[in-house]
């Protein structure tokens, strides 16, 4: 099925899985229709119907999706119940914050070790995750065949991480600088940049609900 | 010029803006064509054209764009030159990275102030910037006419952060709790999920370098 699902439905999907978990227990034990997630999330009901139907067979007329079965299917095409490893560079303010959270596991991912240059932290443990020094980070994604890592550094460093990231054998980047980062071809970048997502919410109204996808 | 720019050429403005921006100074003191722009991100350069044009009339032919103009006429359709005060919710790792970044004034950004429950933080500062109690909110906010606030409050908190956000005045929420949240019409919510991003980016090369945004 998956292989049918649009850009557009991958953008709306995490909008109903959200809204699915935040739903209270004794309604999660229930059964949900496409009409009543389209009315609370104020969208378009054909248009929810048939983006659960790319992911879930599981809709029924009438009766619509056993809700817990429907938050498995989405969660299943996401690939949340995978443990994919994944480490983060530069443990700042932002960088403690991704090792401190819980959340990312509900989501598949272990965050498995922070790395930095600053003595200070290095051989510290953050919500039981090691911080390492960045020049060890080759040799542990290596052996742990590590494929994600997160950036956290400042601007100016960030390239050079980038750098050791893609020679440990890294294929996915999620960069939080604000800066261009070379890489080579067979490497994905998103660059997630706050302050220009502040820019595009409040100056250009960019993110409409349907287009909203996070 | 900036209401005929599209959704596809808005998304990839941000591209645009932080390549120059990383530029060596002695390259951003000079001129720079579309075409130089477009092998440097690995995009059309027909496109680049034709996005860059929406927004500056700076190009010439041959000689391409003074590199400088080019960043101001970006920054401009972003309004990186205003001064839009910002409110936090939530002094975890989180929120204290926001209060802690200065990048956020390169942007357009103050953020002005954060707001918790925890009496352990209110009224000390981070990084020059208050920590109030939340009960403080609405009076502040109404004060100093703030419109935007970024909650990274816990899930379960979310939704009350969210309530007392919208009675202050708050017209545009980035909100990093993986909850939906329910608002009046006139609030618009972007929903910030790290994991989801991380999911998205891993397990569905959703983030092609043209649909990248930010």
């Amino acid at each position: 099925m998956a292989k049918n699902v649009t850009a557009q439905t991958l953008q709306r999907l995490p909008l109903y899985f959200n809204y699915l978990v935040s739903l209270p227990e004794n309604r999660k034990s229930g059964n949900i229709s496409a009409t009543a997630i389209a009315d609370a999330l104020g969208l378009n009901d054909v248009q929810v119907r048939k983006d659960l139907a790319s992911v879930s067979r599981g809709g029924r007329p009438r009766t619509g999706y056993v809700t817990a079965e429907l938050i498995n299917d989405i969660g299943h095409f996401f690939g949340f119940e995978n443990h994919d490893g994944v480490i983060v560079a530069g443990v700042g303010n932002l960088g403690r914050a991704m090792l401190g959270s819980d959340s990312f596991a509900d989501y598949g991912f272990d965050i498995v070790c922070g790395f930095d240059c600053n003595e200070k932290i290095t051989g510290t443990d953050i919500n039981g995750k090691p911080v390492r020094h960045i020049s060890e980070m080759k040799n542990f994604c290596l052996n742990q065949n590590i494929k994600t890592g997160i950036i956290t550094v400042p601007e100016k460093s960030a390239q050079e991480v980038c750098n050791i990231m893609t020679d440990s054998g890294i294929k996915y980047i999620l960069n939080f600088a604000s800066v261009h980062l070379n890489v080579p071809e067979n490497i994905i970048v998103h660059n997630e940049n706050i302050s220009m997502t502040l820019a595009m919410l409040t100056r250009h109204s960019f993110f409409e609900k349907e287009l909203t996808f996070r």
